[in-house]
């Protein structure tokens, strides 16, 4: 039976919704930065500079919550088609991505407090479960027994075998910051933070280290 | 007269418009994710234990508004052009989906609470009114007398028949939970949620069904 | 000297970046769908039915929002190219648009409470500048000084010839609304809602009225 | 190695990300617009007009806003492909757009009582950050270094030179009104409106300023 739409324009629609997802969970992130109603305007200054919970909340979050899109954007793009499934498991992850605010919230508001742990470990779960949500999406775009496949490159593709090696790994990797959350919740944020500006200096796709390692022409 | 503009730009635009307001809509449901403020920090686990109803209504209407937008997408990939009732109808139905964050607020603030059965009826009747407004939509695509017609596959496609059959239905499959709304409002509520997951595992569009029935080539 | 850009790329940026905000301005006056914080859950019911200000605020922005939205799209279908000027005015415009939201909290709030009357002026005046800033978008989308014109139809098409006519007397169509809010705040708002299900109903572009008197081949 | 995906679809979706992220900053502006929650209905009209600080803010946010866009699309305009370090600088200068409506609530809040110099120098501060990032972006994307460039026009093109000067001074344009802030933050606030306003007349892409003054054909 003949499809009645082709697959590139369904799999440019998910992007769409997803990107519209993404953008709005991000911007609505900076709704968080608020000071306290009826704060006297004698105290602004200090006021804003307490507010430094607040800030490392909102900046870590919005850095992590932009790579989840970079990954997702990259994941598309070996994409040719979407299936019911592919489309639900999206879903599955978007819901994690917009409740990232929620616990970024209990971060600005209770860290340095009493309850930074709890408001922490939330975090982190948070992420986490964002995290097996990309593990999932990806075993389901990679999986071989479809016919025809999903992925619009060969299994051996570098820039596949580099996202498979990537995600088997994803969730594990909050795991130390979900035990400093333990020790000293501030640190455990801060670790979030440098993990993603670390992540956003090295890492880049196949394509790019190989044509930069190469000799130019 | 010669129409100023393709109608698959205008699909395309009318789609994109819609997909931002599902986008939006989808995610605004997280704002009601939040602790009351001024939460005393030594009780904050407790405090996010107790959110159980805010968690079941924002996870439920993620699912159902998620559908919705699943739903909507797999209506326009059969769409050929668009007039001026389907733009109107269109916006009446995303009337209807903005507004669910309404009820959803009021489920989690007072599911396990007296008003919970009010709060709920009010749940269900926003998407028994969204379910309508698809009915409408649907009845007005398929409807024989556009010259040219709006669809751009045969009344007989397969597709058709089972969008028909299920818009059919739609409205209905609310009032099992709609009833037990007077009896116990948070299984009526659990009810939505099963009905979503039930959905989403197993329907599929016409064409992934045959597919996967007929013997690989 | 030659452009960087097709003119027909740039103008889908513009109407997708419109688009954006138009979905959100629209998505985001369900935001006002609240109850007052602490309402005891035994006055629920009561409390929902006396929200009546607040639905009739909201549906009445949303249709008028919406109307707006379908007239930029069908202006936009007539562009084949955007310049500086087009762009700072569409500014102005969207500007306009994300302002309804503040005066429709207004109406909200205080229809049937002292305080109303300014509240249905500033909700008038909101769309009367809405309408001004239409009326300067169209007036510079076809004027004849444009070399390359803007207008991708002739001056004389049927579209053309009815828009200018539309655009002239918008503004003008909100002074009975805001004449009416000195006398009767409610009645005002209900004839807009009123106006706006008409054009719902009667506006549909010159092409599909034409072809529906047409005789089909 | 090839790439996986097509440069000119992978700078699309960059562009249609940033843009939601643009039109969910500028509209959410609008929600600081709302007057102090029970203010008696009797006093409406003056409440109303005692709320200019407000609109000040939000006006003159709206229009910087609204120019950082226009310069973001025309920059997009001269990219022929994006590399993972322009999709991260943008997500840190998308961060700065997100951040604005914070001390654009507090100079609505502080504007003529204490702590206004505060609230204004905040204000001041977002905009010169955003407009560094603006520069770290522009540097990047224009960086001879590149194989295969990510310009899609020459180095000397008119309009890169246009951009080029004005991103070097960018930054500085808002040291006049950090400095008033500090004298007299009402007339700080007003001079970024008047910028604003002069940009929106005189600056034009050079396409078009050279196509205006060339003899008509």
């Amino acid at each position: 039976m003949e499809k009645p739409d082709s697959g590139q324009r369904e799999t440019a629609r998910l992007e769409a919704f997803s990107d519209g997802v993404f953008a709005i969970a991000i911007t609505l992130l900076a709704l968080e930065l608020r000071i306290p109603h009826g704060t006297p305007g004698e105290r602004l200054g200090h006021e804003l500079l307490d507010l430094w919970p607040t800030y490392l909340a909102f900046v870590t979050s919005f850095a992590i919550v932009g790579i989840m899109w970079l990954n997702h954007h990259r994941l598309f793009t070996l994409i040719g088609r979407v299936d019911h499934r592919l489309m639900v498991i999206n879903l599955v992850l978007l819901l994690g991505v917009t409740t990232v605010g929620f616990p970024t919230a209990l971060v600005a508001q209770y860290l340095g407090h009493p309850g930074e742990r709890e408001a922490v470990i939330a975090y982190q779960l948070a992420f986490i479960l964002c995290s097996i949500g990309f593990n999932f999406l990806w075993r389901h775009i990679s999986s071989p027994h479809h016919d025809p496949p999903i992925l619009r490159v060969p299994h051996d593709h570098p820039e596949v075998v580099d996202i498979r090696a990537a995600y088997r790994w994803g969730p594990y990797s909050y795991l130390p910051c979900l035990a400093l959350a333990f020790w000293n919740p501030t640190v455990s944020v801060a670790l979030n933070l440098a993990l993603a500006v670390f992540w956003a200096y090295h890492a880049r796709p196949t394509h790019e280290r190989r044509s930069q390692n190469a000799p130019h022409s």
